[in-house]
């Protein structure tokens, strides 16, 4: 038993949409310590924002924004080729109608986590990195931005003047650098919640390689099974003496 | 001459949307002392909010939100069925992405004035300008809500504890109650600039009837004339003695 | 039993949207004959009408297009005011685009019956009755229009020269006067299995009352049950000797 | 004087939206033979549709469709990362809406070119053209499917059993092999009306470069000297003995 080591656990929540409902936020929520709420752009809508702070507020989960590409029927997903400028002022726009409802409920909003296409560009792409971190900054420099660990988007926050948080994966394998393997590749997504909690384990004790560190795993909150895999990953951290906490800003 | 009089000039800007160009809010800025800025669901995006609130600063102008309903296609100008609970947080949502704009930029969020059907109809429906009202003040009770003089959206105001500005149209002809003459009767909207200029002396002299005072003129801005009238009416009111001030929260 | 008599059983389909599923389309069209399918503005995009017609086409459904209000947050349900041009254009857009896909699985296109608040608005409105009608017949004078039983809509479908197809709601209370019991008044919704197939029986062989008669009946598509009801009427109808049959052109 | 030489002038048009209003379409009508028409989704709406394809019949122009990718804010310029499945789904609704216009207008829909980043990538990327021939060809082998002169568009159209026109812009510079210069190198945008039409009869007689034919000129519709271009365009090309005529299905 280490218990020096601790972790946050995130997951992405607020994304249904008018009529539409998606994930289990509520359930989830007994599990994780960060609530990265999608801002209106890719998924979620200004109730569903509303009424997702209040939740995670509740909880007592720390809250983000989830920024995403403005693609609602591609969900944030497909790449798009927006300019730099572009994305810090749809970054900014995005922080801020969060923070409008953190602000409204008494809440705070603690990181920024960009969501889908957005995030995984930014984890290659260091001007797209940079245009995401100045979009944070510009709005407060007291933000956490979460990104891949090991990746660009870490890196970019640093030299913005922001804390980051880097980020594990618990249900995706490794390379020996300690980049995530590509979805093309076998194996990649790990499918059973014993795969999935040995992951978690071994990434707050060793990182994924190279030397990473994670500060927070992510837990996905869309399939069906996802509050359960949320309990596991958080009762096998705890059992191992590893503290589960939020990201302190 | 009346030195004790003064008026604030407020224009709609940011209303054009990427590739769509609209109004010449810079020509009207050299005029107006309050610019109310589209937040993206009826006109306006990301990066126009961002250069809009750049060039009102830059011009002195007092900045404000201009929230209206998630309908690009029509402007904001229909009428819509949304919920009390939906307009609030639609409200809420807008002026958190403004502000986020207004911050990055070291610019202060002065006031907050509904956009077209919204605008109307909280006109008339306690409700609706009752759920506006409480979309500003859980954002800040700092801020002036900007609604038709002697309407419900001042009162609605005045109830959630914000201050309010009340407001006239010098290119509107009004009934003698001070209502505004419904554009279905002939000579409702006034077209020559003689007849905005005396209509702009009315409103701020005598206001439009029935004792109802207005504190903030609109200038349409997205006419071909729009910077012509603009500068008429501010030097009309100026050789009168009048001063052209923002609104002070 | 009375074996002169059929009825046609019709379901909204095809709303899902990118990320977000709805409905569940494949089991309803175990038991309805006729499916009337999203067209991309108030639910549904290019990928789910394609899959959606091909899977109503597979099942021998009669396809019909589904057209709502530009409204994807409010999945079409909140009513707007859209001029009857626009209206009009609106249908013609959302039937055409429909009608791309029947044409590409070598489907046919059989009715058009529109969505929410537009089928709302249109029983009782009839401008905007005569405008959907003329955007229907424009593209086609071989279409059904299907509109609620007694109301502005098959009205206006005569007038144009489009068939009509007077509809049903089984899990509707009626008024004496055949119209539909307001949702705001208690029992307007029919809760139980057994009273909605009571009425289903009911709205075939009487209709709702004051002589108007019925042609088609609406299954609820979206509620967890909607396989179980639309089973259950379809058992009922056929147990009682009567025809369940696609509406024909 | 070589008066065995014909060529089609195409421009695009239709792309305002709502409020928003952009080109000159009628007097660029005047002067051109195709009219490439936007169909809502990076541009144009259902009214604006209806107006353009209605204005294109009364000036004889030939009807195409135009289809983009859904961004409207991008205005169809941002390269998205659509599947195959979806560009296709995407490109069949477009044309079904388009096509229900010319058919309400007893018009016929002649053509088809892709708008913009759609367009940009197909001429390079085999699979993406392939998916755009298919959308077209399953609505119509009649159609005609424009694309780059000597790029993979037309290619995949021939396979589709399309019938295809190959485009030349004479506003931009062309490298030896025929493909177009990039905008990134200097001189790849031809400024003055003389090098237009310089190019314009170039690109007729010759064709751009390594034995490439053009069947179509594409002229820019959005700028404000459009309407001047395409006179002078057309009038250079009919002085030097060319006619000018549209495509034939």
């Amino acid at each position: 038993m280490d218990d020096s080591l601790s972790i946050d656990l995130n997951c992405d929540m607020g994304e249904s949409f008018g009529r539409y409902a998606l994930g289990a936020d509520s359930q989830v929520l007994e599990w994780v310590t960060s609530a990265n709420i999608a801002c209106g752009l890719h998924a979620g809508d200004p109730l569903v924002m509303q009424q997702t702070v209040s939740l995670a507020a509740r909880r007592g989960a720390a809250i983000g924004a989830h920024p995403g590409y403005p693609d609602l029927q591609g969900f944030g997903r497909r790449v798009m080729d927006l300019t730099a400028e572009e994305v810090e002022a749809f970054v900014l726009y995005q922080v801020g109608a969060l923070a409008a409802f953190t602000r409204a409920a008494g809440a705070e909003l603690v990181h920024v986590k960009p969501h889908g296409a957005l995030y995984n560009q930014a984890a290659r792409d260091a001007a797209l990195a940079a245009a995401i971190a100045r979009g944070v900054a510009r709005f407060s420099r007291g933000l956490i931005l979460v990104g891949l660990a090991g990746s660009r988007l870490p890196e970019a926050g640093l030299e913005a003047g922001l804390q980051v948080a880097s980020e594990g994966f618990p249900d995706r394998a490794y390379n020996p650098d300690g980049s995530l393997r590509s979805r093309r590749e076998a194996g990649a997504v790990l499918e059973s919640v014993e795969a999935v909690c040995a992951q978690a384990l071994r990434l707050v004790r060793e990182g994924p390689g190279a030397g990473i560190r994670v500060e927070t795993l992510c837990i996905h909150g869309d399939g069906p099974h996802a509050p359960e895999f949320a309990r596991a990953v958080r009762q096998t951290l705890e059992a191992a003496g590893i503290r589960v906490l939020p990201l302190a800003g």
